[in-house]
């Protein structure tokens, strides 16, 4: 849900096939990236600059300066990165085992080490850039999600009409909530009792939405 | 549940009666605390300096330095000064009502103008002191908060063993989830759905404790 790091592709084609995907320039990219992430690591929002991700990178500062701008460029390129992969949500066969196993990633990420997950989006409240990439890259995760929500319909776990946003929304929120606001040490228990307490709702008819009009 | 503004106490003895609450120190607190919320409503974090908030205090710079530090200082006096009101949570009669007023003050304050309450939260993503401050604050709201499940138990409405802190995490997460991480465009009917999927949640058992053994 939060993977900040880019997973490479599944389903590439074999090399002689396909274009070359950049070439230099990607490669550059990928350094480049990897740095900000290490530098991130590290040192933080406060510790990154144009010059340390650069130099770790072995990449000219003004290549870096080109193509990203700022450090806020540079977190947007890795947050955009981190939504180009092939990332699913869970598929365990049931909504609160979906949920749960969602939370334990969500979890996993928000309490990794180093805290990249964490830095980046502590950097989106910093950076106008690394906010909206931060945006886009939960809207993506969001939307991929919705699944869990259809699969459930059609399992008949759900009503059809269930609003799926707002149950993903209500089943993850308070991993966040407790981990980056409130800043409480993670609780082991607190990703299945947030799905239970999600799907216990859902299945209650929290989230059903009214039938469209003209809908049968 | 997120003032962010002290409020006058309303229970305080007749002034010849108490002590003198500090004098000038007093006054002079209240007027450079009040410099920081009116600089950091009109320019955040980024524009809030200790020479801007003297200036606008009309007190020594000197003075604000010696007794405040830096700008995390004073962010986390702010929020101290925040915590010492007699805010009680609201008391509708009903779990899912006291949850819904609930939601709404939290958001009419993260959705505030001038955004205060956003830029102090956001300014615990800058400052270590104004974190454990902000973190101090939020413990103190939620464990005013507890009484709402209290008097819901008392009311029949829940189980006496329920988890009165899970409950509300339950219940207001969303709120903070979509306004201050995916920032959202407030949504008016959130604070109802939001109460109305814990309670439902909370009536079928989710924040259940198992009974203390030798508790009869």
């Amino acid at each position: 849900m939060t993977s900040a790091v880019p997973e490479p592709e599944g389903t590439r084609p074999p090399a002689p096939l396909r274009r070359r995907p950049g070439g230099r320039t990607a490669r550059i990219r990928t350094q480049v990236l990897d740095a900000v992430l290490a530098e991130l690591g590290e040192r933080g929002y406060d510790g990154l600059t144009m010059e340390a991700v650069a130099a770790r990178a072995g990449v000219h500062r003004a290549t870096v300066y080109r193509r990203w701008g700022d450090v806020g460029g540079l977190l947007a390129d890795v947050l955009d990165a981190a939504g180009d992969d092939a990332w699913q949500p869970p598929d365990t066969g049931s909504l609160q085992g979906d949920l749960a196993a969602l939370n334990h990633e969500i979890q996993d990420a928000l309490t990794a080490q180093p805290p990249i997950v964490a830095a980046l989006i502590a950097a989106s409240f910093r950076s106008e850039k690394a906010d909206h990439a931060q945006r886009r890259l939960w809207e993506d995760r969001y939307a991929r999600c919705e699944i869990i929500v259809g699969r459930a319909v059609r399992r008949g776990e759900l009503p059809p009409h269930t609003d799926a946003r707002r149950l993903l929304i209500a089943a993850t929120a308070p991993l966040y909530h407790q981990l980056v606001l409130l800043r409480t040490p993670p609780d082991p228990d607190l990703p299945d009792q947030a799905a239970r307490t999600a799907a216990l709702a859902a299945s209650a008819g929290a989230f059903a939405q009214p039938t469209p009009v003209g809908d049968t």
